[in-house]
């Protein structure tokens, strides 16, 4: 028997090698742009020249009859890929002499992750961990800047203890996931300049480009405008917000959310149905939930508990949100379609034009999804 | 000024314009391939060979220092369009004669995406809708199946008075979401074959490759197999589970799924937090929740309505949530982060392995989120 496709798919796999060996190509020259940009002190990710590329390529693709979203996903992933080579090698600095950065908590992931890129871009990078105290005064002598990126429970104490090192000239900042009570502290402890950070990615990336990072300015914005800059050299999109502003929605972003998986993961437990079971029936949609649950429990306990517990406002929030959820098992409770309706509608009134870019981007997510994990 | 990268960019430029004609000469090749095995009644998805194409072309990739996963995604990525653009040809037939198929609500989103399917293999397609039941008799006559997709609260009524009017030879199937309940009802008012099954996607699909398909055995599954063996051809995995289990794990997936998605919409409503104004401060994950929950509020009330209220049994599991939510509100209540800490580890001894897997399938999915909607 002669696979009478035999001949087709012999030209299929050419195809693939000269793609293959074109995109080989297409990374060489990557890398070069990357070289002379770095070489420049220019930024790696330029927005406005990925879109002006990304329009040129569908317009391309239009012409030879290709799927265009297809064809936008298609180059966007091999402009990812020339970024996350870029993980690997030296980013440019953002100031013409090199800085000297203290990094608080630098032997924790997130800290370790800015001490690499600091290092990666030229600056001088000390650390002061936990076990570091009794040298605080020598690392803290001489520094422009120190960012303390530790647990939050301990943020209040740590600023308290290191703002009396630091000169008055000295940046200070910190890495904290909520903004109001880091930025008042370091304000009453540091009289120099001062700007709050919330970093918005795990610390599990190669690289930060595309990455948000939000500032609220605490003191004296300009000179902290260095460190913004070299963010945005990495690649990072660098948002200003008010802190309380920042603090009330991160309620719902991360302790809404932690919360919820977390009590996702234990009613799971509770009703003895493990991932596995559940997993052999899942659509793409619900395959991605349940794996965005299960990586919680892959991390910190403490972690976790900390988010959750930060406050007595996000606690409150929380509060809230159960008794929130009474008044809708009530409608479960007495059967009452009707009354769920009404607030069904009354919820897509509220979420208004969202709700159809919402199906739109989530249609895309799941074809993603079922292509890769079905 | 001239631009020192322009020479570098016209190179890219040029190996991307190489690049999209080789894959317009490619998707003519696969369409080749695709009429070739339509015209050979072979199915177009076929999960061994594609997967053996992946390992193939990972390896190629390796010997030209590219990275694995991303060339695995790319090439994934090249055979689902190979696949969507099979959505508007025609598909293979899995009986050597047309069968003739009665869709019953067959005007409904899900009853027109099968009727199209079944219709593009070469079968023929009768339409009962609500305002067709006084010609019921005369459509019902001469076919070999009918399956029930109606909204979940008609089907037990449309079941009752559809299958007087069948013969003893016809077999029976419906799509309704949950299925112990309906392969009941069907068993009992249908004397001949009957087929339980649950498409486990939504309607708004070009296409069903790699989507699941449930199927529960009723009764002579051997004159069921030819309909398996449609699905399969449109490229659909096609599994079998007993109808209590399915209805339990679907509670879990489809009933708390939907109920917590709304009660996210209804609480972030009460708080007066717009979806823009989360999605400014919204890492990728978050803004794939956010996208995930704003769809539903896109579609119809009622049919989220019927998903949540479908039987005593999925509401007494929504009161259990409800009843379980205050455990650990409790815990946020009395600050107790001891508590909470010892849950989060009982969760992840209970999640085992699969936390770990979590974190990378998700880590994957954040990169690819970053990539597309930073």
């Amino acid at each position: 028997m002669t696979d009478p496709l035999a001949g087709h798919r012999a030209r299929i796999d050419a195809i693939d090698k000269q793609i293959l060996d074109l995109l080989q190509q297409r990374n060489e020259l990557a890398s070069e742009v990357i070289a002379a940009k770095i070489a420049a002190g220019l930024p790696v990710f330029v927005p406005e020249r990925e879109e002006a590329k990304v329009a040129e390529f569908r317009a391309s693709a239009e012409r030879r009859g290709l799927d265009l979203d297809w064809a936008e996903d298609f180059l966007r992933m091999i402009m990812s890929a020339s970024r996350a080579r870029q993980s690997t090698a030296d980013f440019p600095r953002a100031t013409p002499e090199p800085k000297n950065i203290l990094m608080v908590g630098g032997n924790g992931r997130l800290g370790s992750l800015y001490g690499r890129l600091f290092t990666a871009s030229g600056h001088q990078v000390r650390v002061l961990d936990q076990g570091d105290w009794d040298q605080a005064e020598n690392l803290a002598a001489g520094i422009d800047a120190a960012i303390v990126a530790v647990p939050i429970r301990v943020t209040t104490p740590v600023i308290r203890k290191l703002a009396p090192l630091l000169g008055p000239g000295v940046l200070l900042a910190d890495f904290t996931s909520h903004k109001a009570e880091p930025v008042a502290e370091m304000l009453a402890a540091h009289p120099g300049p001062v700007v709050g950070l919330h970093p918005m990615h795990g610390p599990d990336l190669a690289n930060l480009s595309k990455q948000l990072m939000i500032h609220c300015s605490g003191r004296r914005p300009e000179e902290a405008a260095w460190l913004l800059d070299q963010f945005r050299l990495w690649g990072l999109r660098v948002s200003e917000l008010d802190p309380e502003r920042h603090d009330k929605v991160m309620h719902q972003v991360q302790g809404l959310r932690h919360f919820v998986a977390v009590l996702h993961g234990s009613f799971m437990r509770s009703s003895g149905l493990t991932p596995g079971d559940i997993l052999d029936l899942s659509s793409p949609i619900y395959r991605a939930e349940l794996m965005m649950t299960g990586r919680i429990f892959a991390q910190n306990a403490e972690l976790y508990a900390d988010i959750v517990f930060s406050g007595e406002e996000r606690r409150a929030m929380l509060l809230d949100f159960y008794e929130h959820h009474g008044r809708l098992a009530d409608l479960v409770r007495n059967d009452d379609k009707e009354g769920f309706i009404r607030e069904f509608e009354a919820i897509g009134a509220f979420f208004g034009d969202f709700a159809q870019q919402a199906l739109v981007e989530s249609g895309y997510l799941i074809h993603r999804l079922a292509d890769r994990f079905a």
